[in-house]
């Protein structure tokens, strides 16, 4: 059908559903009017990148108000921000696996009430390299935790349930197919390692705290780079979990920023 | 000598320290004279709230300029906000242990670099309420995760280290002291459960995915009740771990927002 899949048997029940962290709810607004033709989500942790991207967006798809000031759809909630440019839809999420889930949770219902179809999502945010050239696209075929496992843990009632993070193969090969017609930086597909630590859980030895040495950084990130690494950051696993249990055509491409 | 204790031996060899997220450095700024005498760092997840109780406290302290606009001190980066009033720093951290752990590190690496002494922090955020009324204000005892556990499982390099989240109880009877003197809303110190999700993590019935009935919701808040929670939110036990871990005075209070 080309539908979001809600797995939520309470939703249907509810008089009216609060997208509280987005500003936006099922009475107050008129979801399928305002989204109804999405098309494309993108997603990355910046606001200021997420609204320069809309306005890119606008002018490559040559809209009117290119060049304009765009509305912040989301400005009532200092949590994300929300701008669109045309069948393009451009939020931010901040950092980190909780920031990312939340932001996600309600997009999707957002898609649902709106009855939106055959919607692709892109992530495209930033990461550390592995073995790669710095400014290079690293499009994600498996989203793998600490351990280079291809599994999200999420904490349902205090219970662990372990879901799957295998992203869209074909999207990555299309997005791979495109990024063969600009010249300006390096793309390849590979496995994204997501952390829930920025310092001591991926490596750095500029933190607040650091206990280990240089020598037992570069084994673990070359252990990473065995298991098929090439690019660290914060949100993949969960980003492709949820994704792919509500069967949103789903892709994570991340710029290795130095 | 109420310094911070910065543990990463590899810290003072860097020739220069970049604290990226909040747009700060030790060759870019003069970090002793912009922060050395900061007393109370406070901290909250909207970068909105963050400046408001920045301004608030700018009235509350009869400084020079209150009721201006005060300039965001991260204004560079679009991860943080900070703004200082007086002895005050206000700072935002997004939402989720990601998120917070990022800009602790950051700011303890500020407070350090800048030879602050006797710092108090106070993070006061907003949270979810067990057993309590609505509009309460909840001063942590001990922060606790999903299982009700007080530890903070932090990742390095692969390995999973368990982390103490007691905070500080002298200040935490010190807080609910000053909350006596204030009459328009409850105050109590309990547990503060801190979970990696909203709405599965937290048991909510309204996300895009839930796979459990309203009795099991129940049977497991219950459970948290009786383990003493009060609370619930996602930033305490990397907050508690973090502060007591570098020596700074930390409470965390939040607000239950219904």
């Amino acid at each position: 059908s080309g539908f979001v899949h809600i797995k939520n048997p309470h939703l249907d029940s509810l008089e009216e559903d609060i997208l509280y962290h987005l500003d936006l709810g099922t009475k107050t607004h008129n979801l399928p009017a305002m989204f109804g033709d999405i098309k494309f989500v993108c997603v990355g942790g910046s606001p200021n990148r997420m609204r320069a991207f809309a306005q890119f967006m606008q002018r490559e798809l040559g809209l009117a108000g290119a060049g304009e000031e765009l509305p912040d759809i989301s400005a009532g909630s200092d949590r994300y921000a929300m701008y669109r440019a045309g069948p393009v839809l451009s939020i931010s999420h901040g950092m980190g696996i909780p920031s990312i889930s939340i932001m996600l949770h309600e997009l999707i219902k957002l898609l649902h009430h709106a009855k939106c179809r055959d919607v692709t999502i892109i992530r495209i945010g930033t990461s550390g390299g592995l073995g790669i050239e710095a400014g290079s696209v690293v499009i994600t075929d498996t989203a793998v935790d600490s351990s280079f496992q291809p599994r999200f843990e999420q904490v349902v009632l205090g219970d662990v349930v372990v879901r799957s993070t295998e992203l869209d193969k074909d999207l990555a090969e299309e997005l791979l197919a495109c990024s063969r017609e600009i010249a300006d930086f390096p793309t390849l597909i590979g496995h994204t390692m997501c952390t829930y630590d920025f310092y001591e859980g991926q490596g750095r030895l500029d933190g607040a705290l650091c206990s280990f040495s240089s020598e037992k950084k570069l084994e673990y990130l070359r252990r990473a780079y065995d298991a098929g690494v090439r690019n660290i950051e914060m949100e993949s696993t969960a980003f492709a979990a949820l994704c792919g249990l509500c069967g949103l055509k789903g892709e994570s491409c991340q710029f290795y920023l130095l």
